[in-house]
Formats: C-alpha cells, structure tokens, sequence
C-alpha cells in the first residue's frame, strides 16, 4: 500500500501517489534549436516561439531549483493532449512541491493545434481580425509558456505570469503578463517590481506601461470581494505588432525573460526574515481569495477546464489555503493596509 | 493591535478580528409564532415556511452546539439585505469553528424579497410557470435554510443540506435536498443515509426517492473531473404540489427535520475512531473538489455572488484544503475505493 513520494514531504501520505513521476530528477530535452529569426512567415514565427517557451522553461527550473539549494526538484509531466492525434499538440507541466522557499511552483507549457469553433471564431472577428472566418472551421495553433509560483514565506509575494501566442492563418496575436500577489505590503517590493516592467515597456511604446498596467488592474478583480487580487503588473491579450506599433514578439519575448528577474530580489529580501503564525494564517487565508478569482473569474482557466488537461489547469492552486468566516483586520493592522491598496490600485513606478 | 477572538482557536490570529461578533453565545431570537396551517394564501405559505426554518435553525445549532459538549457555540451574524430597504429583506448567518467534531458549520437562512429581472422571468416562464410574465418586473419573495457540516475527523463525512422557497403571486415552488461528502467510503454509513431518505420519499409518492437520488447524483457533478462530488442523497429544484402530487410543502419539511437525524448516527459511529495523518491528508485534498465544485458549478453560488453577501455564500467553504498535483491513489487502496463510487455512483437504499 506504500509507495515512496517524490521529494516526500515530510507528510506521510501513504497510499496516495503521483503518475508519471519518474526519476527524481527529470530534465527536459536540450532546447531545439530556434528558427532563423529573420523569416516573416508565420509558421516560422510559431516555431520560433515555441522554441523560445522550451528554452525560457528549462530556465526557469534551474533558476527555481537553485532557490532551493538543489533540495527540492520540479517533476516534469509530459502529455499528449490526443493520444491519437499526434498533431493534436502536447504539454509539459513541471510541479515543486513542499519547497523551503516555494511551497508549490509550477512552470507549464501547452502547444495544441486545433480547428476553430464558430462561437471562438465570431468573438475573435468581432475583435476585428479579419483573417477569421466567423463560420469558424479554420485550422489554429497555440502555444503558451505559464508559469504560479506560491511562496512557503507569508513576506513572499504569490508570482504569476504566462506568454503566449495565438495564430489562425497569416495572423498572430500574443497575450502575456505578470503580476504579484503579495500577502503584505512591502513598498519596496512594489515599487522594484513594477520599475521592472515599467522599464521593459519602455523600450517599446510610450504609454505601453501605464495601459498594460491598468489592463492587470482590471483584469484580476474579484467583483463579489471588491477587491483586486493582488498589486497587479502587467496584462495583455491579442497584441499584433502591426496595431501595436512596436515589435510584440520581441516584447514578448522579454516578459518572459523578466518573470523571475523581477521576483528574485523580492525573494533575496524576505527569505531570511522570520515570520510569525499570525502571518502565516493570513496568508493562507489571501490564498482563499486566489481560488476565488481562478475559479470563478479566470478566463483562461475557464477555457482550459472544458477539454484541457484539469490537473495542468489545477496545478495553479495554492497548496494549502484557509477560509474563516468574516475576517476583518483590525484597524492599522498590515493586514488592512494591505487590503486597502487591493481595494484601491495605487501608481507604484 | 490584538482582539480576543470568538471561540479561541488556538492558533494566533492577532491584528484579524471577526465582524459582528457578539458577545460569545448570542442566541437567536425565539420562535416565531407559525401562521395557521389552514390557511391557503400564499402569504400565509410564505410566512410560515419563514416561521419554520426559523425553528429549524434554532434546532439545528442547538443539536451542533452539544455535539461540541458546549465547548464551541455558533456566532449569530443578522444581516440585513439593504439597510436602505426594510422589505429587501435579512439573513442570520451562524458559524461554529475549529470544533474538535465540526471543523466549520454553518446554518444560514435568507429571507428576501425583490422584483423579478426579465432574465429571470424568462427562465421560469420557460419552465411552465404560468403566472410568470417572461418580461420580468413581478415581485418575488424568496426564503431558505441552508447548511454545510465540515468534519474534523476524516471519517465523518461532510454533511449539505438546504431547504427553500420561491414565490412569484399565487405560485410557490419549494427546492432542497441533503447530500453527504464522504472521504472514506463506508457502506454502512451509505446505507443508513440513502435509507433514511428513502424512507422519508416513500411516505409522499411512488418513485420519488429514485427520481430525487438521481437528480443529486446528476447536480453533484465535476465535469472537469468526471467525478461526482460525494456519494449523493436527495436534491430537488422547482417542486410545487400541484405537479407533484403530494404535498410537497410537508414534504420539504421533513427534509429539514431530517437534516441531522439522518447524520448524527454516522458521526456517533466514527467519532471515537482513531485516524491516521494520511487520511487527514486525503480529506484536505479532497475538499479541493467540494470547493472546485461549489465555485466553477454550484448555481447556488454563482446567483449568490451576483449581488449576495458575500461572506454568507462564502461560508460554505472548507476550513482548510489542500492541492497536490496529479495525486493518485493506490490501486486497491481505500482512498481508490472511494474514487470508484464518485466515478459511478451506486445504488444503496
């Protein structure tokens, strides 16, 4: 009835075991090399990217795995989305768990081909694609590189953030983001990680912060809680570089770059302090609210839950999480200071 | 910076404090006086059904509190819907926490009334309900209990319930149903639950213990993970006696009378039982699914939160859960047991 866990965790859970664990140490294949960035097809342009998602990935679990000294390692689950289709596409979901630093991190790539339904199809040319046929039937591919991080210390703020490309024929749109969820506010941390992004904007578009910015703000909003679900970031969907007016895929392309360069100093900050029970309650109570927001509201969540992968999508939630009723902090308490600013976003770069 | 926190639950919360607490045990107030039964206007229907889950409350957060031996009591939160608006109606939220039986409990009633959307209307005109204007703009008035039993121990299974009433002029529809959430499947405990309402079925129509099973196997259901959520028991929406042929407002009540007489054997049995760590673990991850099922399905909720208080909609959620990835039991384990029946429901009473 026993079987050894990966990494075990301290907990017994005997009985109860992973599929598709593999060694304890799985590493992905070598990055394939990356298509000559100077075509201007648009298969190429795919290609490309899911070349850079594989490597911006491997990086990911390395940089990860050495914030955790080596002790903990990402299993990585490869899957087909339909075993009998092999141009169905597949996904590569990568899970630490019960980490000193990351009590859950999860870094997922999907690339799935497919034909368009007619109600995706009419919402995208209501968005004024006109390469799309609102009947729908027209052959699409995606690919996407997403990335939750949830922190065993309750000053660590939750990391999110994904890239991703959409293309239906000659057209190609990508969306992408991140953002932070911190349990506490740290004005610092804010105010770094927001330079961080505002300074990568920057280099493409004026105003491109400020839009991406309050496009985060609405986007991650909790209507029934009034609140917003974090200090928000970057987010954006359906960016072509011909309306963009600046290069989107190299844009892109540095969002993902940025998503741990813009957390690691926040880490380096906290990760010595110590942190008290009352802290850690809050925190898993905060982790309440960003199920409530996944569950209820994500879109993309929504839209992976009918006929994707559930525990890919899943593997979003946070590893332990608290609700009690009607908790109110107290007046002065840092915890309502941080509920006000997720109550009211503030400029922070 | 620090309050004293309601029922102490050992761990520290300071700087976070309870709205609308109370003093330790505030007591609802008694009983109203019932409406004579005789009557057939649909006023004296409504406010009797009032007057009834009044009663029923009161009842069932006696029966909880001695289950705690006296050593936990419920905070009674009155809310009103609009305090600009006498007649939009109130709620009495009850919550007991960190019970060494009930882990969280809450028994709620609402009593509301307003005018109906022509969304709405359409809806119920759709279903047959003749005196609904599909274009909306009748008053209604809408009344109910409901109640969710969080269980500490492992074994004792996770106990819903809610009866309701909705009333559009001279129409009155009553809804409802109990339904238990097991961890570990026990036949016996399956048994003598499903028995129980079979029982209570048989003494109104022919068939309506199959047809309301069937229908509570059918609601309780995760899509996304082809699983049920528990192992079921009776729910039922839009019951009117005229249609029903029987009387469904006895009916409905003896489904509240039943709501705890029908668990309270199971907790007596398991109780006493020790339990090991890795059932606690199961039970943690499998309340992942109660509130993946109460947040990306539950209508209850998804009308609730449109508008509702939050904290009360909210309060059904557990107090504590777990997400691993891709957790699997064993073949042949307990834990697999359990899975096959919320994979194929079976047929107990």
């Amino acid at each position: 009835m026993l079987r050894k866990q990966i990494g075990g965790s301290g907990q017994q859970r005997a009985g109860l075991r992973r599929v598709n664990q593999g060694p304890a140490r799985r590493r992905l294949a070598p990055c394939r090399v990356a298509a000559p960035v100077q075509t201007s097809s648009s298969v190429a342009t795919f290609n490309g990217f899911v070349d850079y998602i594989h490597g911006l990935q491997k990086n990911i679990l390395s940089t990860a795995e050495d914030l955790e000294n080596g002790e903990r390692k990402f299993v990585v689950d490869r899957w087909e989305r339909d075993a009998s289709n092999p141009n169905a596409g597949y996904g590569i979901t990568c899970v630490l768990e019960d980490g000193k630093v990351l009590e859950k991190a999860a870094a997922n790539i999907s690339v799935v081909r497919g034909t368009l339904s007619a109600q995706r199809a009419v919402a995208m040319s209501s968005r004024g694609r006109s390469s799309i046929d609102p009947k729908g039937g027209q052959p699409y591919a995606a690919a996407a590189m997403s990335l939750v991080f949830h922190s065993a210390h309750p000053l660590i703020p939750t990391l999110r953030a994904d890239v991703r490309l959409f293309q239906v024929g000659d057209e190609a749109w990508y969306g992408g983001g991140c953002d932070l969820t911190p349990n506490y506010l740290d004005v610092e941390d804010s105010q770094s990680f927001h330079r961080y992004w505002k300074d990568v904007c920057g280099k493409y578009k004026p105003g491109l912060y400020t839009e991406l910015k309050e496009w985060c703000d609405r986007y991650f909003y909790i209507p029934a809680r009034k609140e917003h679900r974090g200090i928000g970031g970057l987010f954006f969907d359906d960016m072509a570089t011909a309306e963009a007016g600046c290069d989107v895929e190299a844009f892109v392309r540095e969002v993902g770059d940025g998503i741990l360069p813009c957390w690691l100093p926040i880490v380096a900050r906290h990760r010595g302090q110590p942190f008290t029970e009352q802290q850690r309650q809050w925190q898993l109570l905060r982790r309440g609210r960003y199920i409530e927001f996944n569950l209820l509201y994500d879109r993309g969540i929504k839209f992976g839950l009918d006929g994707g992968r559930i525990e890919s999508i899943m593997v979003s939630a946070p590893p332990l999480i608290a609700w009690k009723y009607n908790v109110v902090p107290q007046p002065g308490s840092p915890e309502e200071e941080m509920l006000k600013v997720l109550q009211q976003p503030r400029e922070w770069a």
